[in-house]
């Protein structure tokens, strides 16, 4: 089976022009098939709040409104992605920008408003992922790089976490390549103590990780992170790193500078 | 050789919620390879508007600064385009979302500033046009959909008309198909009495083109759409037609509603 690299690039990267520079020379070094799945950033909350579109939290998590995907269809599925493709052109990286509505390449599932209405959000449902319209670009020596939008097929766009798509395109399409799924950010890795970047924990098996959960040396954000990317791995996904932006060239190699994550034996 | 239908659908359909979801329906419809390729509209200088962003104007044509080109980025390439691709997918029509850094398949020369600075407007070079992408797209039965942008490879992305685009690519591709060019917009065709909706010519030949010119018939905005559309039957597309975005599936036939234009024998 052939390589296959999939790289999660993080807001905070993509808000930083040198670091976003850095980040996509780098990958565009890369060599072999590609995708990049990028997150949104701030511009996104910059532009809600210039089109004076109110931003609802729900304990902490953002309501996408009808306006408010209008804002994030702009600047993800434009301003952020078009940015991006066109640089890796300019990197010599034949890129092509898609949100999930494009070539259907993300069905998702509108989530239910039972409990909380979080709006217009998407949840992938990974039975219904079709990976032929992937595989015909990386087959054309394309270079998909893919905005957090999804579609519900009933000509609704709805907005979907990045790593989630990240890990879900990871094992649909570890039917068919050997995936190295990468997720990148602002951090070297997962870190042991969250206030020291040198405590990055080389390697982490699921065990370990279910320690570290209980012992409430993993929080927040990382959490949803961390699950994702174990079940990618448990669904046949090779190898799965998180590491800093900035080593990405590092951690696609086996001895990666960032956290490797493994199944236990 | 096959057929393929390139339709340009302009700026006054696309701001009209109705008429675009009936454009769209009579798009998907249409059997066999084709390509849509999208205008403006005024959503764009609306949005401008909202963020603050002053549109300024040499002889009527609106200048791209920086700032216009992120407007032009977010409501072209994202909300636009997406919103279009997602209404199609639901249509049963599998589209696929493009701006010209996408695939490269617009790559452009940004305009010369000696005489008037339009700012970040690009022009295509024909000779520079590679359909190789588009091609696997429409052999992937995957149906492109193109907002008007262009980039200069560089990293640059560029505004261009959409009429000019729908020509070049009708021109590059007339080599693998036998190309049938639209252009829609809210006019029945070309009008002898631009008072009259009823006045429709039903064929413009290249001589009759130039009397029309001469004697004032042809005027403003019909002047490039027209010359772009000779230039199209000169470099090989089988079949030009100007008409009505709600007549589209009259106006594919051999006997269209609207204008048809053709070279002199």
């Amino acid at each position: 089976m052939k390589q296959l690299y999939i790289i999660k690039i993080g807001g905070n990267v993509i808000d930083n022009e040198p670091k976003l520079e850095k980040f996509l020379a780098d990958f565009a070094k890369l060599e072999g098939l590609k995708i990049l799945i990028h997150g949104g950033g701030k511009t996104a909350t910059d532009m809600a709040e210039k089109l004076g579109v109110k931003q609802k939290m729900i304990d902490g998590r953002r309501v996408t409104d009808a306006k408010t995907l209008e804002v994030a269809t702009m600047v993800y599925g434009g301003l952020i992605n078009k940015k991006i493709v066109s640089r890796l052109q300019a990197l010599g990286c034949n890129a092509l920008g898609l949100s999930g509505a494009d070539a259907n390449i993300l069905p998702a599932v509108r989530r239910s408003a039972k409990e909380v209405d979080f709006g217009f959000v998407g949840d992938l449902d990974g039975t219904l992922l079709q990976t032929t319209a992937l595989k015909s670009f990386l087959d054309n020596c394309l270079t998909p790089v893919i905005a957090p939008l999804t579609h519900d097929g009933r000509g609704q766009l709805l907005n979907t976490n990045a790593d989630s798509i990240a890990s879900a395109l990871a094992i649909a399409l570890a039917k068919h390549y050997e995936v190295i799924l990468n997720y990148c950010f602002e951090k070297k890795g997962v870190l042991s103590d969250v206030k020291k970047e040198s405590s990055v924990i080389p390697k982490i098996s699921e065990d370990e990780y279910t320690e570290l959960k209980t012992k409430g040396k993993v929080i927040n954000g990382m959490i949803p992170k961390l699950d994702t990317a174990f079940s990618a791995l448990k669904k046949g996904v090779s190898s799965v790193v998180i590491g800093h932006a900035e080593d990405l060239l590092f951690n696609v190699l086996p001895e990666a500078k960032g956290t490797q994550l493994y199944l236990n034996r």
